[in-house]
């Protein structure tokens, strides 16, 4: 040991022994610091570099790599290239590492947006060497790896696992050799112990779920770099026992194991997941650690099993606001036994941990622009407000906005329309599919594209009801129900043996679902006196692929410029990946419960009156949405125009 | 709420609001504090004085029981009878209770010793009204009770156990009237809450269990008033897979489900006696919120699953010190699932958390006289010292000591031999069995006193062999095998088909177990330059049933006055049960280990010397045993006039 020197990184305070001529560069790796390097340790980019506290005697001299790549001021400040600074001689060095230069990472959300993160998970591995026991040192086990770790590390271990500590003997004595035990140990919130290998390990990975009423997504986060390294997209199996969270609550009150079941299912469905994304990415369960879940309230309580009677009626009293971490094996989640389900904090009532996870990715509470917020899904979650007020509500918008319990609706899967644009002088459709293979129903984007097109063309009246002008068109007809219905691509277009349509229950279903969340918008507008918001934020499973031109037309959001409409992706799931790979942003999304009041609409006078008004595309007052009546109007000239044109011609 | 006034009982900081008309004695009791009160708040006692700080004007005036039972000098310092002084309008009281007025408890141990504690357990039951949620106040139930706590007791409560989470909801709402929900709440270190139960709920168990290597101990304690309800005392089951410790371990090397099946079986076993006393007391084994465990290194590792390969042998390293706690439901101990199961922390090596357990009762490693103790089981536990300085270790006895492994040795139980006396004359035995009934073997006790005699009468030497002389007596004899054996007691008056008898065998066994506990001892005395010590103090499971003269004169324990001979019973049981009722005690146990120095004799050279010299009765150097070789000289000397008599008549 008085032959290595000791070495302190700073704001972290993480000190490690390295051998005389150990760059800076790596001594931070061994320190579990994350520095940054672009250019792989040349000495030529400089996002390396780093302030010398004490010690700088101790390191080798300034190269010419550093004088060329640092200024004259930097030089004179202390700083050195840590790929190219070494440890000399033995003796004490204390470097701080500058916000710039620690290793930050980002997530792309769409139309340029990143969002900046470190990689500071609460799973974190430490690799130490313990001296080999003996007749004079037989401190125990358990004793002997917290007393390295606090050493080497300067944290102080809680505890280790019950299941761990029973095994620790033989993990430590693997790779014993004559002078020190090596090992890894696996620390939770640098508190818990939850795994000790021999030798030296660096795979930890890390799950995010989304668990919406009618989808799970999972994500496969490398918790090393940050990558997303496989993703599973299934349906919630809970649907078998109902589309909505109402069916589903109400068969956990008339089932006497229905509560039971329904973990059970949701429980099973996850672990299908979660063996996709270990397939796809060839890795060991065991080398996942840690498993950030976020839902909303319902999904919240029907997947930890917790009753959910009381949240489901007025006053929708949630069991639990605060975040909860329960042991993996005690879920019964495939992940590290001793690993851990962590969820985020419920904000209140409905409105959940899918929520608190977008507020986190959008930060809008934070910001000082008005906002709306709006998470699409089965449960419409809305946030209204800014930095300095912010309401948040959820709204039931059932899951037609996903493409299900629709005719020919589905979810986002190869053949699927996505977009659809109706031509306004022959009503008939253009759309792309994904893949670009022949249509095998419509996604969620593409009912929205469908009923926003079938309004602005005139197809069907502020009511959503076929006109009756357009009764003629070959693609408007009733079918063998007698109701009426548009052909968006005829069977020898489709991969399917029937014609693809839209009915008019399917855009019932859709303006329902759009109201919910319109209303419920309006409803905290109105609370908070807000005319018309600065802007607005779209979140959503599908989020991205929404057209936000035909969300407007529809009504779904407030009619404000287009470009300060903003789509932010499956927020819910970024979020998620957020809380599981930075702590600081997990302990913000803990505080976001404090910083929003959450709004109960469920119920309500109010909400139902605006329900009713926003049934109407966009909505009962059409002055409210100034951008689209002046389009449709256009429109309704252009077409009065072409009547006016044939009847001439007649 | 304004209409109550709100007293803050010191030095706890317990507050509570309460109805004006209200004893501080009952306030007290609401609030968690127990205050003495001999008289059963007559007035008389004066033993739940207490002084009261502000708040005296709102209060009822002196009574006359007050002025006749507290001194002028009290009164004039603002002392009160709580049972007499009666909150009569709303405001703030302040009350401080005096040590001498805090409600303690004692344990009795041998010998007119009392062990006095606090009854202040881990586990505690609050009792709290909740307002019933609304609209407008629809915080979620968890929080909901995490405040009334805070507001109520000033406890800050961390988590819920996940299993009582799930079922919250419903638990809080069983007695809901219109405008307050009323729960007890019961918390494990006023962090977690571990159970919730509707209305007001005051029953609250625990468990002391001793795992000895041979017998298991459990006592059912009230955690209300301290008293023991039950007890129940079995064979330890891994008694099959070996009588000693060695072999067990082997068993766990030589088996692939080794150490899996001696965890089902000690787990059987305790849920054995966990039948036995909750049967006994009448109770509900949900009412079981604790069990404090003690036993050796080796039952801590056992029962607990842990890999015992490297604490079996040199250097002797166990897997963890600290103390543990674990969910009951996780070790399948059938208490409340969302119970624990808590272990006081090994010494270190082979000395266990039994050893933690006698030095919390003894309390030697605090004071200044110079101390052996010795917990005499199946591994003697011995500690030398005192409070400047404490070596303890662990000595490989064997089960002789506690009956197991002789020809006739039994267990403590209805007809077993517990002293015996041999007549210097005649050389036959008187004997005392348990419950006066017809013997059926020897106990522990019996076989120290059955040694003691032989040698003391002069029927075997010093070496514990039969000496030449005594061949021609009835009573001794040679059987089936050729060896040796003394009758203790012949058919006819036993109430078995045989004659009840020692063998030289079974000399020899007892002699090994002396031996080891001897030798253990001396190496530790020599290690402190303690030529005699001070005095000496005996534990064990049948540790108050030895008699001492009969342990010094076989060398068991340092030849001091007998007077300086103490016993504690089993005193391991008492410490667990100590630190299952007091927290203070708990914590205590805790710092133990770092006040005493665990010192490793297995397989020493030193040790193997010793135990050579003290396989002798009482010692090979006969002078370290002056007040045993003054007696056995005297003996010697009768026997040889009388042998001289006979020859003279001859």
């Amino acid at each position: 040991m008085s032959e290595e020197a000791r070495v302190t990184f700073y704001p972290w305070k993480k000190t490690i022994d390295v051998e005389p001529d150990t760059t800076l560069l790596n001594a931070a790796e061994d320190a579990g610091v994350s520095i940054e390097g672009l250019c792989a340790g040349n000495g030529r980019c400089g996002t390396c570099k780093a302030i010398i506290g004490e010690g700088e005697a101790h390191l080798t001299p300034i190269t010419t790599a550093e004088e060329q790549t640092l200024s004259s001021e930097q030089l004179g400040n202390g700083y050195r290239l840590t790929c190219r600074a070494k440890v000399s001689e033995p003796g004490e060095v204390s470097v701080t590492v500058p916000p710039d230069s620690q290793k930050t990472a980002g997530i792309v959300l769409t139309e340029g947006q990143e969002l900046e993160y470190a990689i500071d998970p609460l799973v974190k591995k430490y690799h130490v060497d313990l001296p080999v026991p003996s007749l004079s040192d037989n401190v125990a086990d358990f004793e002997r790896i917290g007393e390295a770790l606090e050493d080497t590390y300067e944290i102080d271990i809680e505890d280790v696992d019950y299941e761990v500590q029973r095994e620790l003997p033989g993990q430590m004595r693997t790779e014993e050799t004559e002078d020190r035990l090596e090992v890894t140990a696996t620390v939770y919130d640098d508190q818990e112990i939850i795994d000790v290998e021999p030798g030296l390990s660096e795979t930890a990975y890390g799950l995010a779920i989304d668990i919406g009423t009618t989808t799970v997504a999972t994500y496969l986060v490398n918790l090393k770099n940050g990558e997303t390294e496989a993703i599973s997209s299934q349906l919630n199996p809970q649907t078998k026992q109902g589309g909505d969270i109402m069916t589903r609550m109400r068969y956990t009150r008339r089932n006497d194991d229905g509560r039971e079941t329904l973990k059970e299912e949701i429980r099973a469905g996850i672990n299908e997941t979660i063996e996709e994304v270990i397939q796809e990415a060839g890795i060991d369960r065991e080398d996942i650690y840690e498993s950030v879940f976020v839902g909303n309230t319902a999904m919240h309580h029907l997947f930890l099993g917790i009753d959910p009677t009381y949240v489901a009626g007025s006053p929708y009293v949630a069991a639990r606001e605060a975040p909860i971490a329960v042991k993996a094996r005690e879920l019964g989640i495939d992940i590290n036994d001793a690993g851990y389900v962590y969820w985020l904090p419920v904000s209140g009532g409905w409105v959940g941990p899918d929520k608190v996870s977008v507020l986190l990715v959008s930060g809008h509470y934070k910001e000082s622009p008005t906002t709306v917020c709006i998470d699409i899904g089965t449960n419409g979650e809305i946030s209204v407000g800014n930095d300095e007020e912010m309401l948040v509500t959820s709204a039931p918008a059932g899951p037609a906005l996903e493409g299900a319990e629709l005719r020919y609706g589905v979810r986002a899967q190869s053949g699927a329309i996505e977009t659809l644009r109706i031509d306004p002088e022959t009503l008939d459709p253009e759309y792309e599919t994904i893949d670009d293979e022949p249509p095998n129903g419509i996604t969620g984007s593409g009912v929205i594209d469908a009923l926003a097109q079938l309004f602005e063309v005139g197809l069907v009246d502020q009511r959503g009801k076929f006109r009756d002008e357009v009764l003629d068109h070959p693609r408007v007809r009733e079918n063998d129900d007698g109701e009426l219905e548009y052909v968006v691509a005829y069977e020898k277009e489709a991969a399917l043996a029937e014609d693809i349509v839209l009915t008019q229950n399917d855009i019932r279903s859709i303006q329902m679902a759009k109201a919910a969340i319109q209303a419920g918008t309006r409803v905290l507008m109105d609370e908070l006196d807000i005319e018309n918001p600065d802007r607005v934020l779209m979140a959503g499973a599908f989020g991205n692929y929404i057209d936000k031109h035909s969300a407007m037309t529809i009504g779904m959001y407030p009619d404000i410029d287009p470009d300060d409409v903003v789509s932010l992706g499956n927020a819910a799931g970024v979020g998620a990946k957020l809380a599981l790979l930075d702590k600081e942003r997990r302990a913000e999304a803990e505080r976001i419960v404090d910083e929003v009041e959450y709004f109960e609409i469920a119920g309500t006078d109010v909400f139902q009156e605006n329900f009713m008004e926003s049934m109407y595309l966009p909505h009962q007052d059409f002055d409210l949405y100034p951008h689209v009546k002046e389009k449709v109007m256009r429109r309704r000239e252009l077409e009065a125009a072409r009547l006016e044109a044939a009847e001439t011609e007649d």
